[in-house]
């Protein structure tokens, strides 16, 4: 793997091979993210400027075109997978109070709670009206099914809060819905609505779940050890809302019965200074390199989900993507 | 219209017509609304307790039987409707920080707020793709359509919030989004899915808009008028948070400029007394009368819809429910 990829030449990749079919989908993304109230469109409009890099259209036009071939439902669909991700984007931004997203102001911080929670109920509903404009009651079964996950792992996830005891196990489960269901069903839809066979269609499912499962542990990282100006949004809010993630899942596990005594009571009563008491702990452990090891783990998963796949560079673009989810830096 | 009807001599009716079929629909409803993760479970067995008198899936499963028969897609659809139905009632509890439904805690009281936005959208997104196990497009676009202009209404009635000036079409048109939409869309489906014809279709449909905007505004009239104890519900929270209604509207358009100022000083500074300040100047004023006409207005124009339909038990029970509508006390 590639390690002096930047981020910078890999989305100029993208623009390349499918900068005009990405263009498309976001001119279907804007004209369905509208409303007749002045209101709705306004705030509708603010959370256009939430969108990031559009990694789940990306994800579901590459493997599009990596499998068969781009076609006009897949603007639609690429349009439904990113008005669900700003939902729950939209979602957890009342969830975590946070006040900043992607440099501007959250919904709940610039208008209220109750305008988040709506007009986050509003994209949910919308993205499954769109879904059904195609005409395909396999889709929605599809979309229907990985948004109900999504909810599902981020409910599990309130309750596991304060669980100082939380596994492995039980945090992979937990990122698996909230995160990786999308990313699955991205790139699955992506290759079912170019006609590909059931195997093309089950490996780019394992592919964009693997992937979305090395993002979502390379974030966890970031959240503890970035900074809010390169990141753009509020940061350490797991340790805030007692979220165990895998690299202190990783330093309880191996800290010494007292170490683990101190550790958990700092976790048990955060505070600002949290991040910087754990500091100490964190550098005297392997918790960081296990944590970014694991993330490539499922980095390396994803690669070889593609093996099957003919070569092309949509495909070649695929596998970078797999190196950039885990050295990003932003 | 008979004044003598009870609710309960109309459930009895309604029980013995249609007994048996709203049983199988709470089957298939009480089947879906279930987790592995028992957390979820927890909360979604909290949540059946909100379920009241089940009128969502009553009118689907009458409306069908009014037009051709009940057939099992009916069953699924009715739990659909229910389902969300739910979802809106457990966003509202967040939005007006309720703390009791139907004599039982609220979701955000007995938990917290996160846990409410997020099993509101679990049930959302799990009524998509219930809906979408039947198979056909045609039941997602309309269920997607549907329940987002229940969000748009919602939108704009927040937005409305502290508008004194609201007129009594805005008001309307609020409430033909935000409660209306959703009797409709029970209706109509259950027309569609007896294979009716569109003229039978487009009757129930008008059927359940009517109804709907006949029922929200005895609500608004409840909530201005009833106790908690008698409604199972906190009340005055139209009042609270400064949502105008229509007896209110019509109060401020038939007062003299003075009693005008009086009253919007008092509703823009609402506190616990606000309900008794307003007594005399509703009591000197056809407010009450006149909301309470327009209700039967538009229950009258639900009756009327259903002129074209054949004679049935079924259509005669749908016939009582205007008058149930308007009428009610609990």
């Amino acid at each position: 793997m590639g390690d002096h990829l930047t981020t910078h030449d890999l989305l100029a990749r993208v623009e390349e091979l499918i900068g005009d079919e990405l263009e498309q989908a976001e001119r279907v993304f804007l004209n369905e993210v509208n409303s007749k109230h002045p209101y709705v469109h306004d705030v509708l409009q603010h959370i256009t400027r939430f969108q990031g890099k559009r990694l789940r259209p990306i994800l579901l036009l590459l493997s599009a075109a990596a499998s068969g071939g781009i076609k006009e439902s897949h603007f639609v669909l690429a349009s439904v997978v990113e008005m669900i991700h700003l939902a729950t984007l939209v979602h957890d931004d009342v969830l975590d109070d946070a006040l900043i997203r992607r440099h501007v102001a959250t919904v709940n911080a610039r208008w209220n709670n109750e305008t988040s929670v709506l007009v986050g109920d509003f994209l949910f509903t919308h993205a499954f009206h769109l879904t059904a404009s195609l005409g395909d009651a396999r889709a929605c079964r599809l979309i229907g099914r990985a948004t109900n996950l999504v909810c599902e792992g981020e409910l599990a996830q309130i309750y596991e809060r304060g669980n100082l005891d939380l596994s492995e196990s039980q945090y992979l489960e937990i990122i698996n819905g909230k995160t990786a269901e999308l990313c699955a069903i991205s790139t699955q839809l992506g290759a079912m609505y170019s006609d590909a066979d059931e195997k093309m269609i089950q490996a780019m499912d394992d592919y964009g779940r693997a992937l979305g499962v090395a993002f979502q542990i390379t974030d966890d990282l970031l959240d503890l050890l970035g900074t809010e100006e390169q990141m753009g949004k509020s940061l350490g809010s797991d340790l805030q809302k007692e979220k165990l993630t895998l690299p202190l899942i990783r330093l309880l596990s191996q800290s010494r019965q007292e170490d683990q005594i101190a550790i958990q009571e700092i976790l048990s009563q955060p505070d600002q200074q949290t991040k910087s008491k754990l500091d100490q702990f964190i550098k005297n452990s392997d918790a960081i390199e296990y944590a970014a090891n694991r993330a490539r783990d499922f980095a390396i998963k994803a690669r070889e989900s593609l093996k099957g796949c003919p070569p092309s560079q949509a495909k070649q673009i695929l596998e970078e993507l797999t190196e950039f989810a885990i050295q990003r830096s932003i």
